[in-house]
């Protein structure tokens, strides 16, 4: 940590002092992710002099390590034709996700400037739809013919290397670009140099269609253990290519988006000051509300049950608690495991009757538990049993919604994920209200003896 | 999908007829992941019949694939000389996965049987600490010599490419092991035959240390784009490398256990039989109905409070949940904020800030939409002040709660990820109970007008 920090200094002084040559020579010695560390610390004038210090392409491979959203503002603050050059310099699927963040006519003008092959490029991969395979890959691949031979090949790869993704898949194409093979750059250099690629390449090659979902390419990255997986049309024309770099980020998404929806909140993108935290949290708080007050005037309509025994309203809390507890742990286990596509066509069935006999033994321990605790405490026979049958019935309920609200959610086309802890936990209050006062009503003069 | 089924009955047909070499033929064709999903689909006697047809290395290869429990099951099922040749002839990190799981004299046994050097460097392995860079790192990478030339490393490849877990980045250590530079095939394949290592080696090699917590590792690789990262001893002393699959399988462990821990449940193995489940499940919902039935004792204290307003009672729900809810959001942001290495020194007393400012706003609004309904619903202005002003205080401290329990659990180094939302929920219900009545009991005279 010291040295980078003496580094850092260096580097920092030499741009203070506009020793170009310096700079350069410290600065570009550096792994770009660590570039891209130094200059986001940068003032806005210190970053101004880097442009101009700095090729297009060596501010390209800083960029592609920085946030997305930070990305745009740099960019915006380049001069155009300077930004548009970066853009054309930096891997084709990275500066896509950068102008889709963009305003149109803002893209459209970078698109003009721009050198025509790259903004062709670009505009090929522009109208794939967001999370699909398409919208990841990049169409920096290296493609060979199956009659090649191996020296051939290398020596089309020393000319290739600089402007490929990657270099250690090689895809085999048919003069009409239809993927027929595939050959790993560790089976091209220990094979015979005259071999043709035919001879060594790989016909089963597992591909991806463009229109994936990018959680499904992830599973089969990891999966299959590959380094990169090619995309195809529906006419299996070779496409582009999707790098393991950019699964390690889908992944990523993926995961802190499971996270925030389970806790009703964007846990990827903190906010820095409070107004700004609190406002994106206050929606989900606001509606639960309102759900809430739902609860508030169904305990309100039990008003004379609870003017005559009043202790029942301390046992309101641990039910609807617990009900929630067990209906966040069933949800979380459903919608985790249509996530991982755990489920198929008969399993969701099979899903809810787990989950009913789940909830029934936990619902039988808990209200023999509490049972034993009020009984022994309060020395309350009817109250212990009155709120014991009602965690009974009520855990079993609710173990159940916590899985079929996701199922019925992803059924409707919903993301299952969207049913987030908080949602549930007050869907099983109501419930959880009803069965007790309901129970309790009944049978309220066994409790006011 | 339809020519998977057909390719897998083709199989199933050689298996159940013996024929060997057809079977070998359509089997091997396969991709060892598809090859591992055939494999679990069998019968026990179907598999005792495939380790007769297929090599220990064969058998590797689709072992590879599977789940860690599963592999067990099956290494423990085969004869013990092929089992401990089909260990040997895995990767040494997975092969010490699987080790890892079994009891120590089973291992040794094992160790016994097998080829002194593999046995050797599953040893070396066996004994890094669970989650650390030494348990996911592998020893089969190919080191080279700073003043070897690139036709002599091109050749060393061609012997070392069989063994070695990837050839894509060579590493360049000195007499004495030390990691002195990096270079990836990629660059080697473009220089010309007679250059030197040391002439083309990037000698700023990012590299952790053999101790280092497997989620900063994985953290690393997604910065850096690697496709491996070397791992060293305090003296620089090359041990081995963490390859980029095994980093996929890192972040999904990571992001499961985040996930489980919030939701109180684990989502990984999710047990298919309900007893089995329950028995999961219940710990967690046994010890927060014992914190349920503080909360319980809490509000009886204030039976005669409820007895005189029992509309007190309806209210009890909403306030509890809403500070349920927002202290659930508080928890996941700094959980994540945690695990992701956000905050510095002075970040965390910034973000306990940050939340109690987020908490009171949250709570103003909250507090002034209830007294709003309550004083329109009910027409009852005293009643909607009380709960107004509870919620206010309620979820400014509820909001507070969320962040501070994490970051104590961090300085008393458990996990943070451990405070499970239903925990914070148990803890916000206490919390909101005692300021609700405490405000009710104190302004009783002007309720019961």
């Amino acid at each position: 940590m010291g040295k980078q920090d003496n580094e850092h200094l260096n580097i920092k002084v030499a741009l203070q002092q506009d020793e170009i040559e310096q700079f350069r020579t410290i600065f570009l010695d550096l792994h770009p992710y660590d570039q891209a560390l130094f200059y986001m610390e940068l003032s806005k004038e210190e970053r101004m002099k880097i442009y101009s210090y700095l090729s297009p392409l060596e501010v390209a491979n800083l960029m592609e390590h920085i946030d997305l959203y930070d990305t745009e503002e740099f960019i915006l603050e380049m001069d155009p034709r300077f930004s548009s050059a970066v853009l054309a310099e930096m891997a084709t699927d990275d500066a896509v996700d950068v102008l889709n963040e963009m305003e149109k006519d803002k893209v459209a003008s970078f698109l003009t400037i721009m050198d025509e092959e790259s903004a062709n490029e670009i505009k090929k991969l522009l109208h794939y739809e967001e999370k699909t395979a398409g919208s990841i890959m990049t169409t920096e691949y290296v493609a060979i013919n199956k009659s090649q031979t191996v020296k051939e090949t290398l020596e089309q790869l020393k000319r290739d290397a600089p402007e490929a993704e990657t270099i250690y898949y090689l895809y085999v194409v048919d003069e009409d670009k239809h993927l027929v093979g595939v050959l790993s750059l560790r089976d091209l250099i220990i094979s015979d140099e005259d071999t043709r690629i035919e001879d060594i390449m790989g016909e089963n090659v597992v591909y991806v269609s463009v229109g994936k979902d990018q959680e499904e390419v992830a599973q089969m990255i990891r999966d299959y253990d590959f380094l990169a997986l090619p995309v195809v049309d529906f006419r299996k024309h070779l496409l582009g290519i999707i790098t393991v770099d950019d699964i390690l980020d889908v992944m990523d998404e993926e995961a802190s988006d499971d996270y925030s929806k389970l806790a009703a909140v964007d846990v990827d993108r903190p906010e820095d000051n409070p107004l700004a935290a609190a406002r994106k949290r206050l929606p989900w708080l606001i509606i639960l509300l309102f759900l809430g007050m739902l609860t508030a005037s169904l305990i309100g309509m039990f008003e004379e049950t609870i003017a005559q025994v009043a202790l029942l309203a301390a046992f309101i809390p641990v039910i609807a608690g617990t009900a929630g507890n067990t209906g966040t742990q069933a949800l979380a286990v459903a919608v985790r495991g249509l996530a991982t596509g755990e489920y198929g066509k008969g399993d969701k069935f099979k899903l809810i009757l787990k989950e009913a006999g789940t909830g029934l033994i936990i619902g039988i321990v808990c209200g023999v538990v509490i049972f034993g605790i009020i009984a022994l405490w309060k020395g309350q026979l009817y109250l212990g049993l009155l709120v014991g049958v009602t965690l009974m019935i009520t855990l079993t309920v609710a173990t159940l919604a916590g899985s079929l609200v996701p199922l019925i959610m992803e059924r409707l086309k919903i993301d299952p994920a969207v049913a987030s802890g908080p949602f549930i936990t007050t869907i099983n209050d109501i419930i959880s209200i009803v069965i007790y006062f309901g129970i309790a009503t009944a049978f309220m003069n066994l409790l006011i003896d």
